[in-house]
């Protein structure tokens, strides 16, 4: 049996094993060689405890179709990362990314991307076209997500849109909301994330790093006490939309307070620990919250190829999969963007 | 000037007066005599600090206008309890119970219904219809707050409902839903009243108090661990939506557990304390979460009107408004339905 090399997670610790075995492709899957795979805040989570994984870490992926249908064979493809079964009550009612069943690469009974292999069922899998690149076809992932937002929540010209986080994350919802929204704000701490967005025409605001807080999730941020983050709520009646991204409970209190009554805070961030939540003002202000994971492949991958969306100056680092471990501490640096690893 | 009697609420510590000026309505008000006035919950959780509300608590009421618009003297009403600026952003969005300069009805900086006398704007009054009894009357703003749900959510034939709390709000709720939701069940945790419901041909389940709670609340539910309320969560799928009617952390737990992926919970009560989120959960799970309170009172009026929602074995006691004090404690014993005042 042929040998692959891939990063393990297991008991939080990550290791670089050189023999594991190429999984196989069952009924219906592609076998897959990845080229090139990202590291998502959510894999640094898996490694802290977030959820109980244990085998090869990552979902942020593009590689080559090398054993499966024939019309896919060869070609270069992204992957959804939620394999379903569809017949469980969620998959008959047109929710397949809640499938009871369902395994998740990288994140929930599935061998994930950072290895030179893994698998995927077929129908999970989407052609790049040929004018995006493999580091643009990485955040397909990640900018399906964003676009999750807008299959849930109608958001229009008369919205006024707070983004909390200038992150990876940040950057890419920031990017599918200002064509769409009537008016839109990203809030961060980074300058120099800051400056990619506003190089898009993109309104910024800097939050400064909360005195003596932990840098080490890289996006803590100010609520309160300083005039520069205050002047975001003073600016005309609060948003009708704000999306949390740090996945930070001081990112999250600011989300919150920049609401008008009746509006809409969708949560983009796992978070580490459990929330507080003022549940009466919620009541009070009839706000609404809504969470948010998975989104469409399709349209990620035709803004990219639409050049809709850039992911220009989001790769800060890239390492080859034998750097795996440099790599992840590299990523959980504060102020990083994207990590990638070159595999194939 | 004239006297009037009226409970009146500061430092948390209730009391009654009989000698408060008569309040005097302002330009656009009515001045109206209170008939009946029924205690809520929230007047319960302001006289334990909920907010520092100083002044004649109540907001719930039925009453005659004295002084007022010639179509409205000497008219049976009952009153919407936002009295509100009209010119602010909230106002001018079609969002008035949300005005930024808003008093609200014995909450907010106006004083209440357990007095002998009131004042509201004209515009938020409603001609009480020949065949609404003053005891049905004083459901009036409660029930609107019911209906407030379908304002903000559509709840459908498919929709498969969970109302948590057999309280007076939560037996209003269920008698609104009941007649569009496909499925509908009330847990709770008294018998008399579930059998009240049960009576409605309304499913209902019966939880078990927590062992060792304190029952100040009166709504302590389980959560899981018995075998009662474990049976709500394999009812097939999960519920599409919860309406969370205890105010208690434990029956937000529960709503929220009932849930399928991008279910609802809708939020009706308001906590006295801050609430702990297991925010990951909604997020991987594409939870919606909505506040929800006070709404319209004409279709509230219409359904009883038309009978179509019935109060009847609702009121559990009533009182002179010289024994308020004696009514409140009553209202705090657990177990209780609605207590009223008859004042006029």
């Amino acid at each position: 049996m042929e040998k692959m090399r891939a990063l393990w997670l297991e008991d939080c610790r990550l290791r670089l094993r050189d023999s594991l075995p190429i999984p196989e492709a069952a009924r219906g899957e592609a076998l897959i060689q990845v080229l090139r795979a990202g590291i998502c805040s959510t894999d640094l989570e898996l490694t802290r405890g977030y959820y109980p994984y244990k085998g090869v870490l990552g979902h942020e992926f593009v590689g080559v179709v090398t054993t499966g249908p024939p019309d896919l064979e060869g070609q270069r493809v992204v992957g959804e990362i939620n394999a379903v079964c569809g017949d469980c009550p969620a998959c008959q009612h047109g929710r397949p990314t809640h499938c009871e069943n369902r395994t998740v690469l990288g994140i929930v009974n599935r061998k994930g991307a950072f290895a030179e292999y893994l698998t995927l069922p077929a129908a999970n899998l989407h052609i790049v076209p040929d004018n995006v690149t493999n580091d643009e076809a990485v955040f397909t992932e990640p900018l399906a997500a964003a676009l999750e937002i807008q299959e849930q929540i109608e958001v229009t010209e008369n919205d006024k849109v707070l983004v909390v986080g200038d992150g990876k994350l940040g950057q890419l919802i920031a990017q599918t909301l200002a064509p769409i929204a009537g008016e839109l704000l990203v809030v961060g701490r980074h300058e120099r994330k800051l400056e990619r967005l506003a190089k898009l025409a993109i309104p910024t605001q800097r939050t400064l790093p909360r005195a003596g807080a932990s840098s080490e999730s890289g996006a803590e941020l100010v609520v309160g006490g300083d005039s520069i983050t205050s002047s975001v709520f003073e600016s005309g009646g609060g948003f009708d939309i704000a999306v949390e991204c740090t996945g930070n409970p001081s990112g999250f209190e600011m989300a919150r307070r920049a609401l008008r009554p009746r509006g809409t805070l969708v949560m983009k961030s796992t978070y580490a620990g459990a929330l507080t939540l003022d549940a009466s003002s919620v009541v009070v202000d009839e706000i609404t919250l809504i969470g948010s994971r998975c989104g469409p492949f399709a349209p990620a991958l035709r803004m990219l190829e639409g050049h809709e969306v850039g992911v220009d100056g989001m790769i800060d680092a890239r390492f080859p999969l034998t750097d795996a471990l440099a790599a992840f501490e590299q990523a959980q640096r504060p102020g990083t963007l994207k990590v990638v690893l070159d595999i194939g």
